[in-house]
């Protein structure tokens, strides 16, 4: 009873796989301010162009760098856990298997696009990198590779989460990385926010403006910004993850999977784990693929297919994916993160084409699940895993209760230990659960009834 | 070029290594109050049976049974990790390799013995294990551990770190750990602190106290001690992390190490890396092995072999150990742990043989050394892995000087993920150093000059 199926460093996958030229009815594309489809070099002042060229691409498999395997095998291939424990105390006949992304040295998924951005920025001549980030998992890993690739590093951290949170900080700056907390005096964005009102406590998409506008005001041009979420190019560096898994399930003697699942905020570590699973499905295979989100912002279980802005002052193309309006602001007592209004275009539209069964969960039920993991598995997940082990622990009673021995994927995105503090308010019994009401998804959805919506093929 | 060198599952190691069994000259007994070696039934109040029998055995390799095999293979084997990019960064000759320790879900070392403990105890017919932590670590690797067995846990955590390190608290409590904050009133010994201190910030020797008292005052028998550290069968438990290093090594294609080296508070981590080690190098093996104290507290490298108690109240019997004497407090400023006024007996009695060669480092070489590591490595150690690292760089220096292409192997004992708030007062250059000088040293040593030497065979 091994319950850790290793994969040799000689086996890590070395193309990302590209689920746009694979989706039967096509990926829309995200639309200008003109209406029209966005041109590539629209994109430059903001992004390098190798990845504006990642970003549009219809290839199916795109080679990793040598440089990017070699970054990645620090820490990958990851391990593939069968979860024996949580199989015996569910008493389940499910073949339970977590794919465990918090190996990585800033603790989650993010690392995996981190690497490949800051190769790229590095290949095109780029010398800073600027983003914002919520709760720190993205900042952190994006210092962190900065660092390898001998890049700076600026971070725009949510003011709110910049004070509960000052150790994800300290771990930005011991890579190297600098963080001020958003809204900043730096850029003429947080500068108007602070002149309303000097107290902010800060969002995402204050954050993500002054990042922008940090990166395209650098004259010099030696300044890119960097997401790490929602676009094509980032869940296709997370493809990785899907590819190991389904090598070492063969390894560990099964099939194939029955059931994959993945938490969904932006959507990249999911798309990391189901893009290649949804890949067999199109060829034929019966699976069920599950995008987990939390109840309090769910994208793709309630709101329409259609175009909207990726951040709330309107700065990117409108894109085409499942969206709760870009002026949407989560519930603050949600604990979790997968707070983001939109969802990946790329997931968006496979959701569209039929191929994905999403699930909106609220917030006890999840945080239930991570304790029951952490207590019969042993590890601390992330507030946003734990949306996943909740399904998974669905899934393992509803295979015992129809006496099918499925075989459970679930992509373990990162751990918990710098987001204790929500486990903190979960024992203390602080959370309640904050599922959006009917009426409160249709004020929102209001707001964008007259966005175009995107056409398949 | 893999960096990360796994071991199957397989091969996970049967039996720990007891190096008492090797020792040329013996190792010495604890002594009792009437000055006679201590007889096994005098622990039973405090300890279960079978873990005193593992205390004082002299069998070279004792079985390690299957249920604590399978709970470590949760996590075992650990990666040994070749450092290339640290050996380019130094521009050594040396190859330099670690063994991942903190990887285990409490994310250090301490959860081989824990799981181990927990076994014991509950084989025992035990139902509650008491113990104390500073930092935390070990309560959480005890609550994990218990819980994995069913059984209660409960830690005296001292009040100082109880208060600076919430999360750790919030952990044990995931894991269904009881933490209360030392001195506390559940206690005669908490309770005598704070009559005379209401706002005493505790100390280890007090949760000591503690934790002993609530396990021997538990009259229905159900209740015993756990103990972290220091003691022969914490140090067995730990030769595993050796034992997968040497086969790792022939893995990759090394005909041994030249050189082991491990950070030693209480001694248990560096046993486990270097004990395997040790019994090559008294079977004629050319290894230079290296303990690493912080130079706040430094025992090996600065005092005498002698027989001291370890707790500040005299409660356990005198061991053969290094000490600075049971009364002595390690500097506050010092950031990290390895605070212990003794070390393990076994590691003691190793270096009283002439089988060590131990080094003294201060904060803020080893702090650098962590901040150097993360950047160039990847992950961000513990500040008490730090000492180990500090170790390994001067030695992968020593090794371009001379030219030679040496072995270095390392305990990269856990993780710093709990232990930012030591990086932040780093990087604000809050810390100094605080080696112990002479006068401090001959102080502490004048208290117990009184006391039994240990007689070597």
């Amino acid at each position: 009873m091994n319950p850790v199926i290793q994969l040799s460093p000689d086996r890590i996958p070395r193309r990302w796989y590209n689920l746009a030229a694979d989706l039967p009815k096509g990926l829309p594309p995200p639309l200008g301010p003109d209406g029209k489809p966005v041109r590539p070099e629209q994109l430059a002042p903001v992004f390098p162009m190798n990845i504006v060229e990642q970003e549009v691409s219809t290839k199916r498999w795109i080679d990793i760098p040598e440089e990017v395997i070699n970054a990645l095998l620090k820490w990958r291939p990851t391990p593939l856990r069968r979860c024996f424990a949580l199989e015996k105390h569910l008493g389940t006949p499910a073949h339970i298997y977590v794919k465990d992304e918090s190996v990585s040295p800033a603790g989650s998924h993010k690392s995996n696009t981190a690497v490949a951005q800051a190769f790229y920025n590095r290949e095109f001549g780029i010398r800073k990198l600027t983003t914002e980030t919520g709760a720190g998992q993205w900042g952190s890993a994006l210092s962190h590779a900065c660092n390898q690739f001998g890049l700076t590093c600026k971070v725009f951290m949510v003011r709110v989460s910049f004070d509960q949170k000052p150790f994800r900080k300290t771990m930005m700056q011991v890579w190297g990385g600098e963080c001020v907390a958003s809204p900043s005096r730096e850029t003429a964005a947080g500068r108007a926010v602070l002149a309303a009102n000097p107290d902010s406590p800060g969002s995402l998409g204050i954050a993500i403006s002054e990042a922008v506008e940090a990166a395209v005001s650098d004259t010099s041009g030696g300044t890119r910004y960097a997401l790490g979420s929602v676009l094509n190019h980032v869940c296709l560096h997370q493809t990785v993850i899907g590819q190991e898994a389904q090598e070492q399930l063969a390894l560990a003697g099964e099939k194939g999977a029955d059931v994959v699942i993945g938490c969904a905020g932006g959507g990249s570590n999911f798309a990391g784990i189901a893009f290649p699973f949804i890949r067999d499905k199109i060829n034929g295979a019966n699976i069920t693929i599950i995008p987990v989100e939390p109840a309090s912002c769910p994208t793709l279980t309630r709101t329409p297919y259609t175009y909207d802005h990726g951040d709330i002052a309107r700065m990117t193309p409108l894109m085409p994916m499942h969206s709760l309006g870009h002026t949407f602001v989560p519930s603050p007592i949600h604990a979790g993160g997968l707070r983001y209004h939109g969802m990946a275009p790329t997931v968006s539209c496979a959701h569209a084409q039929g191929l994905l069964s999403p699930l909106a969960l609220d917030q006890l039920e999840c945080y239930a699940a991570a304790v029951t993991w952490a207590r019969v598995e042993g590890n601390i997940p992330a507030p946003e895993t734990s949306h996943a082990l909740a399904a998974v622990i669905r899934e393992a009673k509803k295979a015992k209760e129809e006496g099918k021995a499925r075989v459970i994927l679930a992509c373990y995105s990162g751990h918990g230990l710098m987001d204790l503090v929500g486990y903190q308010r979960y024992l203390a019994g602080e959370l309640k659960d904050v599922a959006m009401d009917d009426a409160a998804i249709a004020k929102c959805l209001d707001q964008i009834k007259d966005h175009p919506r995107p056409v398949l093929g």
